[in-house]
């Protein structure tokens, strides 16, 4: 099979099936795993290939049914990104139109919390709920979000470990098939994808961008699950706030009618495709009109508040949002020279957020809900030499490392740079 | 360094010997190591990679030092192919001049018997004789071969397992650093490769067959030992003799001045080749026309003579050829129509002699030193129905498997095929 592959043969469904039982249960050995996935780096796979893997992974351990939950659930998953917190604002937003938002997340590393971390910056929110509390929940207010548990494929789990001490992680069909296999076993009928372009994205060009959302696209079109993909620019991070609560925080803006462009913008995109996936909506154009009423009148707020206090959130916290978690420093990092901000490295401005304490390098690490990072300015923006590029919220007085990282992502040249494009592209 | 020969970079020296070395010592795991052949399997590896993984390779184990020995020590190594008894001539041949030829040899696995059975079928023959008694026959005789001892080239003998279980054995830099790793630790100062090419060879076609020689060559360059590769066919057997004691009886007959055509001509080109790199003639020509004179007026026989009885063989059986191990029944194979002998497939005439207890299909078997094939017929013979084509020396009185196997090998035509090329080209 491993030389079938090598010689740019098409694997059949039964081989990539006897492939992804043996490995998961030990008795093919990790060597001769590591060399298919070398060998699929090199030819790649087809489009039949790639579902029957991903079908093969998701059928490897539990899947998650959800069928007590009424009405058509959409999953929105994102590839990740810095100061990435669509999901607050989606989720409220999507369940505000009364489709189901179920939502299985996990804590992860990272230059910032996971989701999970995120929520917990509100005093009492509880993520280890029951199955019956959580289906409940989204049965009563259209939204919940709880840890994953359960062993979801496995098969996923083992692989993604062997490649990644391989150099066999940067296979488009392979990561699509990791992506999609979660996805697929968390339950939900339809997927939507933010997939991030850009130097703060895993995949940096659109090319490879575009690709690996097509291949996700038509892994959930060949295993029944009707998904849309959204290219997104990561060229510089997501709104203005990194870290935990003062994303929660920005999040909650949103949802109270502010406009943060980009952010605010994105949200709507993605939650315009998860609502018409779920057939509330007959098109974008329509779902998308609505959705922004919603963030206007209140309604998407007060879905979040409903969303919060069912998980035992304290509310307070989120009607006075000055209430949130916030860390004793507040060291600005100033521009040096006039001119425009050309480039914002959105890795650096993750790795700063970290140093702070706002994400886990290691598995062990303690998050500080209160640390993060605030732009004060943003691709495109006008500075004046001594003007707060950035405002670091630090636990420690001075925050040097942080500071160097953050002043190493600013770009400034004199004229003005061409205009950012946020959404690169839809792939159905 | 994965990473790196994937994306087609060149890796550094440092690199390749901390992966042998690592390899070896198992600090660097089975399944990295198989990514590794992988990439390079797709990648390849330029001259100098090849020769410092060689080098490394040679390095993680013992290596032989025959600087006891006078003189320059050309060593012959041969890619494998069916009735290949060339090195019985050749040693002789080679030493019959003053050339010290101090060969270490393997059992294996394969159709026939290693070196080693082949001479054991001459009764008494020692092959485990002490580094003291080898080295003063060489030294006295010009000719020795002993069971290869010591632990040579650890790295190649643990990632060649890998590979073989990995689909990664096909990699022309890989099998030629494999090679060659074990040729020069065995201590010769030059080296002649005799690569076989065609139907009954491990490179099929002439193009590989060359692509493996310039890699080997280069690879003894790059390492400061004159080489030189043969590319020689194996379209069908070499000689007429397959088996153990009949390929000693065959190489004995041409020592004794016989004219078995593919068989001399190719033992006269390997062999001057060899006294050539040992600076014994000064050219090619003047080599073959003193070898040839020495297959003819029998001191290459007198050599083989002193050779079998230093070691303890009974040189009776030399004198006497018919005192060699014979089968009791011998069958006849033959012809069902006339015409012309277009192809005899080696690799099948090959596993009919296994069939019939010549080689070894696991390790454990135990060799028959007297059954064995002899064709009557090779390619461009005319045949008429009912001649012979071949003769199983079997212990059975059937051997029906064999039969078959060698009805198959052969391919009869009406018109007279075109000649056969015996030496296709030398590489230096």
């Amino acid at each position: 099979m491993i030389q079938k592959k090598r010689n740019g043969e098409e694997l059949t469904g039964e081989e990539i099936q006897f492939f992804v039982k043996g490995y998961t249960e030990g008795s093919i050995p990790d060597y001769q795993a590591s060399a298919l996935m070398m060998a699929i780096y090199f030819r790649g796979m087809n489009e039949k290939e790639t579902a029957t893997l991903t079908q093969a992974m998701v059928d490897s351990g539990e899947t998650i049914d959800l069928s007590a939950i009424e009405g058509h659930i959409v999953d929105k998953h994102s590839t990740g990104g810095v100061g990435d917190k669509v999901t607050f604002i989606v989720g409220p937003l999507v369940a505000s139109v009364g489709v189901p938002v179920a939502k299985m997340s996990g804590r992860g590393l990272g230059h910032t919390g996971g989701t999970l971390d995120k929520l917990e910056s509100i005093e009492g929110f509880n993520i280890e709920i029951s199955k019956d509390v959580f289906v409940n929940n989204v049965n009563t207010n259209k939204l919940a979000v709880a840890g994953q548990t359960g062993n979801l494929a496995p098969a996923d789990k083992k692989l993604y470990a062997l490649r990644d001490v391989t150099a066999t992680v940067d296979s488009i069909p392979l990561i699509a098939g990791s992506i999609m296999s979660k996805k697929l076993a968390s339950g939900a009928d339809s997927i939507v994808l933010d997939v991030k372009t850009g130097s703060g994205a895993f995949m940096k060009t659109l090319e490879e961008s575009e690709a690996l959302a097509k291949e996700m696209v038509n892994i959930g079109k060949n295993l029944g699950k009707n998904t849309v993909a959204v290219i997104s620019d990561m060229n510089q991070p997501l709104g203005y706030e990194v870290g935990n609560a003062n994303e929660i925080k920005e999040a909650v803006e949103i949802l109270q009618g502010k406009n943060v462009k980009d952010l605010r913008r994105l949200s709507l995109e993605i939650a315009s495709h998860m609502t018409v996936l779920a057939e509330v909506f007959s098109s974008y154009e329509e779902a998308y009109e609505a959705l922004e009423a919603n963030l206007e009148n209140g309604k998407a707020f007060e879905a979040f508040r409903s969303f919060v206090s069912a998980q035992g959130g304290n509310v307070e916290m989120i009607d006075d949002l000055t209430k949130l978690p916030k860390a004793d420093y507040h060291i600005e990092v100033k521009a040096e020279q006039d001119g425009y901000v050309a480039e914002i490295d959105a890795e650096s401005i993750g790795v700063a957020a970290m140093y702070l304490g706002a994400g886990r390098a290691t598995k062990d690490d303690v998050i500080n809900h209160g640390v993060g990072i605030t732009l004060k300015k943003k691709i495109g923006d006008t500075v004046k030499a001594g003007e707060t590029l950035v405002v670091l919220h630090s636990e420690k007085e001075t925050a040097n490392d942080s500071r160097d990282k953050v002043k190493a992502a600013y770009t400034i040249i004199e004229n003005a740079p061409t205009d950012t494009t946020l959404i690169h592209k839809v792939i159905k």
